[in-house]
């Protein structure tokens, strides 16, 4: 127990702080699963012991986001870098196939480069003019393309859109690194994918929630790996999952629920950003680099003034248990992300530092 | 420790057995990585000591199998079935692409369906004539084939390539389920794949050996998590890493560097197969189904002869503290894999077993 009230206040980007009792219960696992003498990860996948970590995981994300009916719940390997792939291969169509992006940073533009590859790609918008320090508004997506495609949170820069654009297109969105830190209305889209390793669970899983009936129809010849509906039928198990990937993540979300639910866990971390960029705005020590209305929840960037004395805060920020704060190097200085398991406690820990720093 | 002491005696085929000092530090690491005070999952994948375990996971695959210069050692996700899309798109060529498969069980089959999406696929061989219980040989390959593919053991069916068929394609190889479990000349290969679960580590780990003269000849614009080169320029840090099954497959070759090698543990799955196999032979109630000069060390494939109780028998297995013993549905009867880090003991167990049914 030591080892869990000693942890750092970890405002790592990703992977990033996962919730003590889970990693409690994970690693107990490891050693001894559900009483069986074997460990989690030396078991069959098909084992009725993983079945019932799978269907909980399925269970426990169609309740936390309220997902309705007609919708397939995967758990995938390969991040959100495999789903730039797959999103292409799955929706758009073999003959004039065509797509619309919104470019808002570094993973954007990357999926954007993967589906060139299989089409042409439109990008609705862009904000790289000022690095991405934005959420462009206000632009047209075309009636006729195959799907729309935006990035709900941009961990790099620090911006999330806090109104999703309406449109008619098929609506896909990578919800990496804020997936369950906030209410989504799941029946606004038409496919939700999110890397695991930042309010989910560890690296190595991925989730994919899609509408059924927007699938088989792009008229391509899918790789079987990369065909959601060959992952549907098989529930997941088309070849050997990862197990404790998943089950960690089942553990998470376990967690989450424990504590609330989504609803809960937003005004947490709405507490949590409020208390960071209040100081942030107040402190004549740093300034923030995000548009104020586009600020994100989950990762709060922000920069010293010039002459500021950097190398004596970043002293005092480690010797007070800070773990992470380094910020991206595309735009420098600091990002404090603030996922679900990060305690408000340890937003105030970092508070106390700057102001600390401020009197100094 | 009484955990450890009272493990079963785990024959499960994948995932499978890991040694127990793997798991003890793979749970530690869970809760506090390298006295971190933060857990091995929460932490960055750029960290430095993230980094060393992937590095240290790379110069033991290149100790263990003695992997000459000039090839890359990359760690990935998704398991042999994403290698069956990957191998293919990276030499198989875009115009007129022709590859030989030898087809030796079910995996072998999926890997030639994958490949016949992206060119001609010639079957050099097949055992599907008898369920798959052979190893075919004296077949010819042809000379213009962009590569030729081989399953080394085939988990299903318990046969495994005593010796690879000598030619002058480029040499693909999966050998998913007995890397690490006897010496090979990787020199005779340019490519060797391998998912994790078996001898290696946990689910969500895939080893890629590959030479890298081989590499960015295909003339395919191939999407970049599927494209070796990506993966090869980024030391399999092209996108964030399932870092806890990586440091399970490096604690699990640091086990096996330990042990001697693998000369030593081919030593030691060779006298586990010999006693099985003489067993099953010996024994009026069993008989075995693979061709015996093909007979896989790893996984010994029997049946009961008609008319035996196997229920008794079933019972008194597991009554002995056995797991997983079942066969695959496509074969019936019993399945014992015996991986690396299965002991000798457990293999005597299951002989004294069988032999005390058969005296009942």
């Amino acid at each position: 127990m030591n080892r869990i009230l000693m942890k750092k206040h970890n405002f790592s980007a990703g992977p990033c702080i996962l919730p003590p009792e889970v990693l409690k219960e994970a690693s107990e696992a490891v050693l001894n699963f559900d009483e069986l003498d074997l460990s989690l990860i030396e078991i069959s996948h098909r084992s009725k012991n993983v079945v019932a970590v799978m269907d909980e995981a399925v269970a426990l994300v169609k309740e936390l986001l309220n997902v309705p009916e007609g919708y397939s719940i995967l758990f995938l390997q390969g991040g959100a870098s495999l789903q730039f792939v797959m999103t292409a291969f799955n929706l758009m169509k073999s003959e004039n196939g065509k797509a619309a992006y919104l470019n808002t940073g570094t993973w954007s533009s990357k999926a954007i480069k993967e589906a060139k590859r299989l089409g042409e790609v439109i990008e609705v918008a862009s904000s790289k003019d000022k690095n991405f320090n934005y959420i462009p508004k206000g632009f047209e997506i075309p009636n006729d393309v195959d799907y729309f495609h935006s990035t709900s949170n941009n961990t790099i820069f620090g911006t999330q859109i806090k109104e999703f654009p309406k449109h008619e297109a098929i609506n896909v969105c990578d919800m990496s690194s804020d997936i369950f830190s906030r209410e989504i209305n799941v029946a606004d889209f038409d496919m939700i994918y999110a890397g695991a390793q930042k309010n989910m669970g560890p690296a190595g899983a991925t989730l994919v929630i899609v509408k059924d009936e927007i699938l088989g129809k792009s008229g391509r010849d899918i790789p079987a790996y990369l065909d959601y509906q060959i992952h549907a039928s098989k529930d997941s198990m088309f070849n050997t999952p990862p197990v404790f990937a998943f089950y960690v993540s089942m553990l998470t979300l376990r967690w989450l629920k424990g504590l609330g639910g989504v609803s809960e866990i937003e005004k947490i971390n709405q507490a949590k950003a409020d208390l960071l960029y209040n100081e942030i705005d107040r402190n004549s020590k740093f300034y923030g680099t995000a548009a104020k209305e586009d600020r994100s929840n989950m990762n709060a960037c922000f920069l010293a003034h010039e002459g500021v004395d950097t190398e004596t805060f970043d002293q005092m920020w480690k010797a007070a248990g800070i773990n992470g704060l380094n910020g991206h190097r595309s735009v420098g200085g600091y990002r404090a992300s603030m996922y679900n398991a990060l305690p408000l406690e340890s937003v105030q820990a970092l508070v106390d530092v700057m102001q600390e720093f401020e009197k100094k």
